[in-house]
């Protein structure tokens, strides 16, 4: 049985001077799972379908919400929801629950690898309004190589704690025009789009973003909404990743490694 | 001049069989900031210190809230705040902001790698109160050598497609009780808390977390909300993890790689 977890995708893997070779790569599916509890949508987490129950009782626990096994009830899938959502919906019943870390975890900020807002369930939900993004057109195949180096060659933190991403801002000639680093991937690329930002040099059109760890959808979303044409990560993209990347038209370069490095969207010229 | 990103911390480093050496080492620092826009929080995020105005403007970019520099008249560290979140509010001066993108990012559960509530920014009033734990007492290295390879020999998913992380829950002497994986850290972890509360296997007196990358301050909360006595990751812990670690008198190992390992807080014997 195929896994709910990974999806097949097409893709160009390019080996140094070698001829692109398509292949079928496996991705790990990201899909947001909202999560009520006796009915009230508590939090929408960005996860990867399978043990979605497990999933929604331990977010529970984790908060403080639910504190003994004997206060869950049942957990289910909403059957109330649209059919797009079905199956991104859980619903806990429970009795005893805490109503102050309930409300907390409603209001709070929480959830790392999330986004979106409860009730949006949907791909197209989660998605915030992107500016229409040039293209970048084709990229030479030496520089994206070259480019995953660059960045290692500066991040002085990573180096220091082993602990930390990175995210660099570089031309299509390979360029960096700048590199930041912080614990989470997002607010490197936060950081990167705030400092061009601050020095006014806008908008991003034929930049590339490049990543130390993996592409997940919040990073496509976060190039896209400052109009960046191309991600190029050392790791592996999401599912959803992808999803957003053909739609926008943005260059994505996954595994970028010793000269490696698989195309799942946009144009790479030798 | 110090980098504000990272913080030494003294540890107890262990290779093999050899005597436990004590060394000082470079950890990246996680810290709370608030994002304030107009003076009104939008968001925290867990973040490193440094470029923090970059941060604040990048993330208001990514939401849609702001779309264009000459948007931006201001930013400053907040200095209304309390002493301990002093250097950890930022406030953004803005016109023409999206007020419809303003409120979804307020009421959104956004922000990866982030937690708690806005106005929150000290490190006492992100943590959620953690059950007492029971001490898990001294464990013995060769058993913690082991627990790494026996998560990836379960990586399915990681195997298949590089991009996704792991969490195994473990016993004191080395088995394997549960697997979970899923392309968010902390989705594993709830996961692997949740099928066991699933099982009514509670709580989780003498058992081990092992986590196939970080253990930033959210897994070492998860933990502690489960009554999990020790957390073994195969990378880099913060230092909010460590701190909140040494509080809770959790267990907590790093780098855990081929032999070798960084006891950060707890007792490791021969």
């Amino acid at each position: 049985m195929a896994h709910p977890g990974k999806v097949e995708v097409p893709i160009q893997h390019l080996v140094q001077d070698r001829a692109a070779e398509p292949r079928q790569d496996a991705v790990a599916v990201e899909e947001p799972l909202e999560i009520r509890l006796d009915g009230e949508p508590v939090a929408v987490v960005m996860r990867t379908p399978g043990n979605d129950m497990e999933l929604a009782v331990g977010f529970l626990f984790g908060e403080g919400i639910l504190s003994k096994p004997e206060q869950v009830l049942s957990v289910a899938y909403c059957t109330d929801t649209s059919e797009e959502s079905a199956g991104n919906v859980v619903n806990v019943l429970a009795e005893g629950a805490n109503p102050e870390a309930f409300e907390a975890a409603r209001r709070s900020v929480y959830a790392s690898s999330s986004c979106g807002l409860c009730g949006k369930t949907t791909l197209a939900s989660v998605r915030l309004v992107a500016p229409e993004i040039e293209p970048i057109g084709p990229l030479s195949r030496s520089v994206i190589a070259e480019l995953p180096g660059r960045l290692q060659a500066q991040q002085q933190l990573f180096e220091a704690t082993g602990g930390i991403h990175a995210a660099a801002l570089c031309t299509t000639s390979g360029e960096v025009l700048l590199v930041r680093e912080d614990i989470g991937r997002h607010n490197a690329c936060d950081k990167i789009v705030g400092a061009m930002v601050l020095r006014e040099d806008w908008p991003l059109r034929k930049r590339i973003l490049v990543l130390s760890g993996r592409a997940s959808f919040e990073m496509i979303q976060k190039a896209a909404m400052a109009g960046i044409g191309a991600v190029v990560a050392v790791s592996a993209p999401s599912s959803l990743a992808i999803d957003i990347a053909q739609e926008l038209q943005i260059t994505l370069v996954g595994f970028a490694r010793r000269g490696t490095m698989n195309l799942y969207c946009g144009e790479i010229v030798p």
